[in-house]
């Protein structure tokens, strides 16, 4: 069976070089390959429905259908409906499927480093990501890192500035978080663990139950949009913000690299720019659904939303420091794009202190 | 001539609806079309080869040749090229070229009520357009607004937060801005001129000299990458921020509607997602550009990089208040806009205090 797979790839390959060869002298190639189709799989992390995210999903799909003109079509599974969603990376790297959808941050046990080209706890917001990603060699260095897993990466939709979550009582000081079990996942959960408090790992389809239940004090989730829609307001009063530990996640395309390379040109660029499209669309999405449930959940009466205190979240940052610190120190890799993000980092900050970040606090 | 014109769109237009009607029957008119090339042309209002905005352009013409299989090719003029920079509106809106880039304000004495899609004193930054254009209604409204003109837009590039300008003497109250020569265009400067200040209109060829021999005090161009290529910092002192006049400029495409109408469903979503694609593109390009350009700018002996007064920009904010009534009073056009603005403008405020606004403001 993988014999005579290997010797198809070997037959398709010779095929191709032939084309190629012949392309510049002869039409009738050109015209077979323009006219030949493409039927892909995708699978994401997102549940069925989820909206902006696996939306956004089948909306990238649907236009990708309709620019290429049939010759490429998506069928988009959600996560749990093809492969579990924590398979997706896996699946894209063995090419059992050609395209996911996720976060970087998702396959940190198998590739810590990629947690820089996601979220990392008071890192860049989606303007900085955006900038060092597309401008700043941050997608060459993302692609090195999932080169050797024959993935290819595209920045494909942001979080935007998350919430800091639920809690079942005030924050007033770092020692209301000791002991407090919270579910927090990622470098988030360190951080918060070296604060004292007790990093729960969670899939989001448990996240109300145990909060209701109080197996849980405290849960972040996304933004006003997503959180409501969960119904954790039922589940807990204080509503703290900024998130910290996520302050715009990038989601990411991931494409099974053999299955990139096949694809003839103006197919690549299709995809590639229904991406970058998406990546934006995506985002603004999030922001305006923010914007119209924070409104709702402000005129609901039994919630408080608050501030974490200054010093709370100092302490914070210092511990992120400190962890992302550590993590270098034990890994190489991890410590090459942790001083790549940081170098662009201290640009972007300086930048933004004059920019956005002045406009903003204009009274 | 106008006749024969007249007699060949109508012709062009039965030609069309056949095609239309014949379309499900028959494959052979649906290649037919897949096969017809369209050559079009695009003028801008950027100079030649200008960096990030002219450059973005070439790239989204590359991008589309791409895509389609050479099926639209764009020929892209800079602005004075084909036509002058400031005709561009028209010159889509009359179909003497299909396609053009620049930003709704420059025709702001045609259409006063454009300039909500490009930019207005203390508005939104380019976080909030997106949002406001994507999903809260703000392009269904463009389009409206354009409509009469026969010219479709869309959302393609973002300045940024702007720098404030060059000065040669420091302002330190209001006084300071009591007849003081700058050059500042459209609301801006409305509400410079309300403050007692001078507006003076000048094209950006004539500004560095303008400055330098002191024909005027001060002037505002765009953010510390294109300030400093133009030599700004050698001809003034002290570079004020934030750019309180211009937060985030939603640069525009534009297509002639009969144009856009003309070209097949996937030839569209091509146009659609790469301007789309770009609107995200030249914003961090910009971002990134600035940050480095604003280290350069740092380590210069010569020049200061100092915030407004915030008593100042507090009397801005107030004279820019006035000015937008004003202006909403006088024409109901202008009002309906200003008011649908507005009202996404306090959700999108609301949430900003809470996500982007109380995160950057972590110490």
């Amino acid at each position: 069976m993988k014999h005579s797979f290997i010797l198809l790839i070997t037959a398709f390959s010779l095929f191709v070089t032939a084309c190629n060869e012949e392309q510049s002298g002869s039409r009738t190639v050109q015209a077979v390959e323009s006219s030949k189709t493409y039927n892909w799989k995708m699978v994401t992390t997102w549940p069925p429905g989820f909206p902006v995210l696996q939306e956004g999903v089948e909306r990238f799909a649907d236009n990708i259908k309709i620019m290429s003109n049939g010759r490429l079509t998506i069928k988009v599974y959600a996560g749990g409906e093809l492969i579990p969603a924590l398979q997706t990376f896996d699946a894209v790297s063995q090419g059992m499927v050609e395209m996911g959808h996720g976060s970087a941050y998702y396959w940190a046990g198998k590739v810590p480093e990629a947690q820089f080209f996601s979220s990392v706890p008071f890192g860049m917001t989606a303007r900085g990501m955006n900038a060092w990603l597309y401008d700043g060699g941050g997608l060459e260095l993302w692609r090195e890192v999932y080169k050797p897993f024959h993935v290819m990466p595209f920045p494909m939709g942001n979080s935007g500035v998350q919430m800091g979550g639920w809690f079942n009582k005030e924050i007033n000081s770092l020692d209301d978080i000791k002991g407090l079990k919270m579910r927090i996942p990622g470098l988030g959960g360190k951080v918060f663990a070296k604060a004292g408090g007790n990093p729960i790992l969670l899939a989001g389809s448990e996240v109300y139950t145990a909060l209701e239940r109080n197996t849980i004090d405290a849960t972040e989730w996304l933004g006003p949009f997503h959180d409501q829609r969960l119904g954790l307001h039922r589940a807990a009063k204080h509503y703290y913000y900024p998130g910290w530990h996520e302050p715009g996640t990038v989601l990411e395309l991931t494409v099974n690299q053999r299955a990139w390379d096949s694809l003839p040109k103006d197919l690549q660029a299709i995809v590639s720019n229904a991406a970058m499209a998406e990546n934006l669309r995506m985002f603004s999405e999030m922001e305006q659904k923010n914007m119209a449930a924070l409104q709702q959940l402000k005129d609901r009466p039994n919630i408080q939303i608050q501030h974490f205190p200054d010093d709370v979240l100092a302490k914070l940052k210092t511990l992120t420091d400190q962890t992302l610190a550590e993590e270098a120190a034990n890994n190489p890799k991890f410590k090459r794009v942790y001083e790549a993000y940081q170098a662009f980092r201290l640009q972007n900050d300086a930048w933004s202190d004059i920019s956005e970040n002045a406009y903003l606090a204009i009274e």
